[in-house]
C-alpha cells in the first residue's frame, strides 16, 4: 500500500478545484485564455505602423513601407481576430457549443472593423505628438517624444485599446491598457473618451477612471486621479456598474502634479488645478484651484 | 614591453575591489546570488498553481489537474530550496565551512514548510479576488480580477513573500516583493500583516512598510503611504532596526488616494481617510479623516 | 483587373508617409534608431563591473576579475560608440554623407571618454549605497540594498546616462534614464546634477527635472517632485528651451512622500519638507515645512 | 502615378502563386501546417517520459515522479491531438467544412490511442538499449548509451513515429523520423518493422526503407541501405505505391558498414552481411556474404 | 608585486596571436565575420518566400501574400547585402580604407542581382518538386516532399547558394550550402551545375564537387560522390584551384547509394550508376554499370 | 471514490521505474546529469579562444583580446569543473557521500589540467587547418576552412574531448564528440589518438574507432571507416572492452571515399587506400590498395 506524503496531501487539496471554484478557469470548448504575450506583440506590431522607422525596421522607404505595413497589419488582424474570440469566450455563459461558432464570425468581424480604424488612431497620435513636444520645455524633438516619452507609449496601447472597448470587445482592452500601467505607471481605464493632443507629463501614478471624458488639449501631471467619489448601491447593497462617476475635463484643462479629482464634475475649459489638491465639485472655465497654503 | 593604455587604467582600478568593498561580493563557497529570474519562474509556477487556468495550461480538467499540480509544486519546491539556501548564504557570515552543510538542510525544511502552507494561501487569496469585484465597479467577473488586476497580482507575490518572511528566510522575500513592486509599482514589504480581503485599488505608488498590521476588508486606493514616521536611534545614532514603526489597520478601513499615514498609530475599524490627507495620529473607529479644505 | 480590398486601401492610407511626416522615421544613410534593448544590455554589463559579484558571474576572485571587466568594459565601450552614433545620426540635420562619417570619429571618442569615468562613477554609487543603508532601518546588509533597492538601480542608470549628458550625447541618456523609469517608477532626468549619498526611499512616483541641482545626503521618499513651475516663453509663445527651471536642492534635505517642489527655488541645507506639501518658494537652511493641517 | 520599381516586379511576380501551384500552401479552414518545433516538444517530452532522469529533471524520485510523467503525458497528448489533426487536415480532399469537424474528434481518438501504447514503446526500448551496451565494446553502462547514442535517440523517434504510422496518422510519423535523421544521420522510415534489440552501431548513413521488416536481434553499422530494388509501374508508367520492396530481415542478422541490400529478399536468420557488399537475393539463415575480394 | 598564476600564463600564450597568426582574425574597418545565424535566417525568409504556407504564416490567401513577400525579400535584400559585404571583406586584400568603400555599393548591387534571379529559382525548385514526388513511391503529395524531404531542402539552399556564386560573391555561397550539408548530409557545392528535376533520395553522404555539371531528371541516391580524382599541381606542387575536376552527369542518369564517380569524366544520358561502384573513367549514354559482383 | 482513467493507469504503469531500471536515472546527492547546452557552451567559449575573431567577438584587437581570452577561459574552467564532476558523478558507484566530496576536488583538478593544455590544442589545430588549406582546391583560404570545413568544426570537437579523455574524465569526451558527430556527421571516439596535420574532406559518414592511432599528415575523405573486426570475448560471451581492436595508420597515408578499414592492422606510411575498398590486413608503406574493379 502506498502512503500519502504531506506533499501528496498539499497536492490534492489544492487540486481540489470545487473549494474555491472562482479562483480555477476550466476552460469551455478547448479555448485558452487570452495571451498576455500575443496581445504585446500585437500592440508591438501596431506601434510599428503607427511609427514607422521608430519602431521595427530601420531602413524604411516610401517603397518598401506598403508591404511591411501590409504584412504587420494582415498579421495583427489574425492574432488580433482570434485574441478577441478568446475574450468574448472568457466572458461568456452561452453553454451551447453550436451557438459558440457565432463567435469566430464576430471577432473576425470586430478584427477587421478595427483595422479600418487605424488611420484615425494614427491622426490623433499625431495631435498627441504635437502636445508632447510642445508641451515639454525638455523635449528636442518630435522624434524624441515618440521614442521616449512614456505619454505616447501609454497613449497609443489606450487609443488602439479604446477602439476594442467601443466594439464591445470584452478583456482585450483591459489588458492592453494594463501593459501600458506596469511599464508607464500610467492607469488609462479604456472606456474613457480622451480628445486630440493629450499629454501626460512624467505620468507615473496617473490614473483615469472608465467614464471620464477629456476635451482636447488638456494636460495631466504625474500622481493625478481622475476618480470616482462613491458608488451608487443597488438594492442588495451592490455597486451599480457602469454609471457615469468620473469627471469631465474640458479643452485645454492643466492638472498638476498630485491633484486628486473625483465624481461626475466638470472641470469648465482653460481652467488650472494646482498639484497635492482634492478637487469634489465642478470648476468654473478658466478657474485655477489652488492648495490652500 | 608593454605599455599601458588607458583603457588597462581603468579596468585595473576597477578590478583593485578592496577600494570599494561594500561594492562586490565575492563567493563564499561558490555559493552564487540568488536568482531573481529563477524566483520570478517560481513565483510564476506558484501562480498556476493558485489559480490554475488564469496562468499555465489552458485545457485543464478536474482529472489532470493533480499531475500538473504536483510537477509545479515539485519543481518549485526544489528550485525554492536552492534559492533560500542562496539567500542564508548572502546573509551568512560563518566562516567554517563545514558549519555551512547546516543550510543545505534548513533551506530544504523551509521550503517544504513553505509548500505546505499553500492552502492556506489561496485561501487568503480567495477573499482578496472577491473584494476586488466587490469593490470595483468596473470589475465584470472575479475572473478579470484574477487576470488583470494590479492587485491579485502583488497580493500573490506578497502573500507569498510573507510566508516565507514568517519562515525567516532572509533576502528572497524582499526579492519577491520586489519583482511585483517593479510591475505594479505597489511596495509592500513582506513583514507586514495584511488580513483578509485586502483590495488596492490601480495601486500604483502604495507603500506599506514593514510592521504594518492590516486588519479584513481593508482597502487602498493608489498612492497611499503606510510609512514610518521617524526612527528611534541607538546609543550611537543609528536606526534602531526591527521596531514596530508602521501604523494598524483596523477591519473594514478606506485610505483614499495619496493619503499619507505615518508611524505606529492605529487607524480604528471602519474610518475613512481621505484623499491626499496627512495622518501622523490615532483615527477613531468609524471616523472621517479629510483634506482641511 | 485587381479590385482594391477595404484592407488594402487602409495599407495604402497608412503608408503614405507624408500624411504624418512626424510620425514616421526614414533613414539617414542607413543609420538605424538606437537600440534600448541594447542600451539596456550595455546598462546590464556596466551594472555587473560597477558591482561584481552581485551582478554578472558569481565566482568572482580577485584573480580573475581583471579578466571579466575588461572584456565586460571593451564590449560595453563598442557597443556604446555605435549607439552613441546613432544618437547623433537621430538628432543630426547634417545632409552631406561625407560630413557625417565625422560622427563615427566623435562616438568612439565620447564612448572612450565616458569609460574613463567609471571609476568616479563607482565612487559615488558607493556613497548612494551607504545611504540606503543608512537611510532604510529595514535594510540588514550594504549587499541588500544594491541587490534589491529601487534606489541604487535607478541611480546606477542615472549616473551612467549624466556621464554620457555631460559629454553632449544626444537621446541615448534619456532612454537610459527611461529604462530605469519603467522599472522602478522614479524619472530622472540625465541633465540634473545630484551630489554624494542621495537615497530615494520606495520611489515610486519621484521625479527630477533636467535642470535640478541636488547636494550631497539628500533624501526623497516616494512621490516627489522637483519639477517646474511655469516655463518662460519665447517671442512665439514657445517655451525656452534650457533655461533653469528646477529646484536648488542644498545638502542634507530629507524630503517626505508626496511633496511637490516647483520652480527654481533653493531649499536650504538641512531643510526638511513634510509629506503631501506643495513647496514653489524658497526654503531656509534647517527649516521644516509641514502640511497647514 | 507610381512607377513600379524592378522589386515590386519581382515581388507581383512571385505573389502569382498560380504559376507554380504545388509550390504554395494556401490554408484550408484556417488549419495551419504541423508544425516541427512543437513535434520536437513532443518528442522531447516523451523522451522525458520514456527515459526518466536521464532527459528532464534530474532530481526525480520514487515518490515525485508520477506528478512528472502524468503532466507530461497530458500535455503531449493534447499537443499531439492538434498536430495529428493537423496532419490529417493537410493530407485531406475534403471540401464540405461540416465533415471537417470529425477530424477534431479523431484526432484526439488517435492521441489517445497512441499514449496507451507508451508502456509497449518502453517495452521495447528497454530492449534496444540492452542492445547497444552489449553490442558496443565501447558502452562502458547502459546510461552512456541512452544519453549519447544515436541508435537509442533514433530508435525512440523511430517507435514512437511507428506507433502513429499504425493509428493512419499522416505526415506527422515522417516527419518525427525525419528529425531523427537530421540529428543522426540515420534515416528510418516510421513503415517499418522493428524487432526488439535492435542496434545500429554509429549510424550514419543508415536507410530502413517503409516497407522493411526487421527481426530481433538485428545489428546494422553505419551506411547500411535496406532499400528498393526497382518500383512496379502502373498501366501509366508511375510507380505504384504501397507494394512491399524493401528487404525482410529475420533475427540475429549482422550487416557490416556500407552494405547496400535491395529488394524485397529475405536475409535469413543469424546471417552476417559484410561491409560495402551490395546484396538483390536471399540470403540463407547462418551464411556469410563478403565482398568479392 | 603581482605573482602571475598558471592560469594568467595560459591567457597570455593564447592571446599571442601572432604565434598562429592564420588562426585569430583581427577585424578590417570593424567589419564583422559574416554571421551564419543571420544567413540562416535570409534562406528561411526566402524558404517562406518560395514555398509560401508551407513554411512562414499559415493564413495565406491570394490577397495578402504580396504583403508578406514584399516584406521578407526587403528584409532578405538588406541582410544579404549586409551580409555579401562581410564576405567581401573577409575575402579582400585592399588596405586602402576609401577603396573600401566601393565594397559598400557592389554588395547592395549583387543582392539586387540576386532578388532578380528569384523566380527563376523557383521555377527551377518546381521541377525538383516534381522529381521528388515521381521519384520516390512513398512520396503521397507534392508538399510532403516540400515539408519533409531533404533532398527540397538542400536542394533550396543549394540553388540560392549557386545564384550567388554565379554573382562572384565569396564565403557567403559555401556557408549557405554548409548549414544545408550539417542538416541533411549532403554536399553541394555551390559551384556546380544542377539542372531541372533533380532529385537525392535520402541523401545523407552525398557529395558534389564543385565543377560537376549536372543534366536534367538527374537521380542520386544517398552516399553517392561525385569528386575529383586527382588535382594537377602547379610548378610547387600546390594544387591548381579552378581546374574543372569534377564528372559531367548527363539527362536522366541514375547513381545509386554508396557509388562513387571521380574525375572530369561523362556519363552518358539515361545511364544506370550501380550501388557502391567506382568510377573513374566515361560512361556510355544508356549503359548500365554495376557491381562486378 | 475516484475512478482510475485509462490514462491514470498509464502513468502509473510508467511511473514504475524499478519495472524497466535501466531506463531511470534516479539521481545521486543531487548532482544532476551532464548538460548538453552547457557543455556545447563551453566548447564554443574554447572555439572563440582557439581561432580570435572567426568565433565570438569581431573587433578583437591585440590589446582587448586578453580580456576576453581570460574572461572565457575562466567561465569555461568553472562550466567545465561541473560537468566534469557530473560526468563522474553519473559514472560512480560509491555509495558513501563523504566520500563523494573528493570529487568536487579531482573535478577541479582536472578542469584545471585541461585549461593547462589548450596551448597544445592549439598548436595542433594550426596545423590541421594547414592540412585543410593545402588538401582542398576548393580552399581559398586558411580562413575559409576555420569558418566553413567541417574537418575542422569536427576536430576542435575531437581534440577538445581527447583532452579530456585523457585526463579520465568519464562521459564528457563523449558528449563532446557526439556533438559534432551530430552536427557533421563524422563520428570520432575521443580514445583515438590523431596526429598533426590531419584532414577530412567532406566527411560525412566518417567513423574513427577508440584504440585507432592515426599518424601525422593523415587525409580522409567522406564515409571511410577505422573499425573493429571482431571483438574478443572473454569467459561469459561478453566483448571484453579496452582491447586495442582499431587500426594504425601511419603518416601520411590517405584513405578514399567509403572504405572501410577495420581491425588492429597497420596501414603503412604514405599509402593510398581506395574508395569504396574493404581492407582488414597490414597495407605495406607506399602500397595502393584498389578496388578489384
Amino acid at each position: 500500500m502506498v502512503t500519502k506524503t504531506p506533499f501528496d496531501t498539499v497536492v490534492a487539496e489544492l487540486a481540489l478545484v470545487e473549494k474555491y471554484r472562482s479562483l480555477a478557469h476550466l476552460s469551455r470548448n478547448n479555448t485558452p485564455m487570452p495571451s498576455v504575450e500575443t496581445l504585446s506583440e500585437i500592440v508591438e506590431m501596431l506601434r510599428q505602423v503607427l511609427f514607422p522607422g521608430y519602431y521595427g525596421e530601420s531602413d524604411l522607404t516610401q517603397d518598401n513601407l506598403k508591404y511591411y505595413i501590409g504584412a504587420k497589419l494582415d498579421r495583427a488582424y489574425h492574432l488580433l481576430a482570434e485574441e478577441i474570440k478568446r475574450g468574448q469566450c472568457f466572458s461568456c455563459t452561452i453553454t451551447n457549443e453550436a451557438e459558440c461558432r457565432h463567435c469566430e464570425t464576430t471577432s473576425k468581424e470586430k478584427a477587421a472593423k478595427f483595422i479600418v480604424r487605424l488611420p484615425e488612431v494614427r491622426r490623433l497620435l499625431a495631435t498627441d505628438v504635437e502636445a508632447a513636444y510642445e508641451g515639454d520645455p525638455a523635449a528636442t524633438s518630435h522624434g524624441e517624444t515618440i521614442y521616449c516619452y512614456p505619454s505616447i507609449y501609454a497613449m497609443t496601447n489606450f487609443r488602439i485599446a479604446h477602439e476594442l472597448q467601443v466594439l464591445e470587445v470584452p478583456l482585450i482592452p483591459r489588458i492592453i491598457t494594463e501593459i501600458a500601467h506596469s511599464k508607464t505607471g500610467i492607469d488609462l481605464h479604456p472606456g474613457a473618451q480622451i480628445g486630440e493632443k493629450f499629454f501626460m507629463d512624467h505620468g507615473t501614478g496617473i490614473v483615469v477612471g472608465g467614464t471620464s471624458i477629456i476635451g482636447k488639449g488638456v494636460k495631466l501631471y504625474q500622481g493625478v486621479t481622475l476618480g470616482a467619489k462613491s458608488f451608487p448601491l443597488d438594492e442588495h447593497g451592490n455597486p451599480i456598474k457602469g454609471v457615469p462617476r468620473h469627471p469631465i475635463v474640458e479643452d485645454n484643462v492643466v492638472i498638476y502634479a498630485g491633484a486628486t479629482v473625483l465624481g461626475r464634475i466638470t472641470i469648465g475649459h482653460d481652467a488650472m488645478i494646482g498639484g497635492n489638491t482634492w478637487v469634489t465639485q465642478d470648476v468654473a472655465p478658466g478657474a485655477k484651484v489652488l492648495n490652500p497654503k
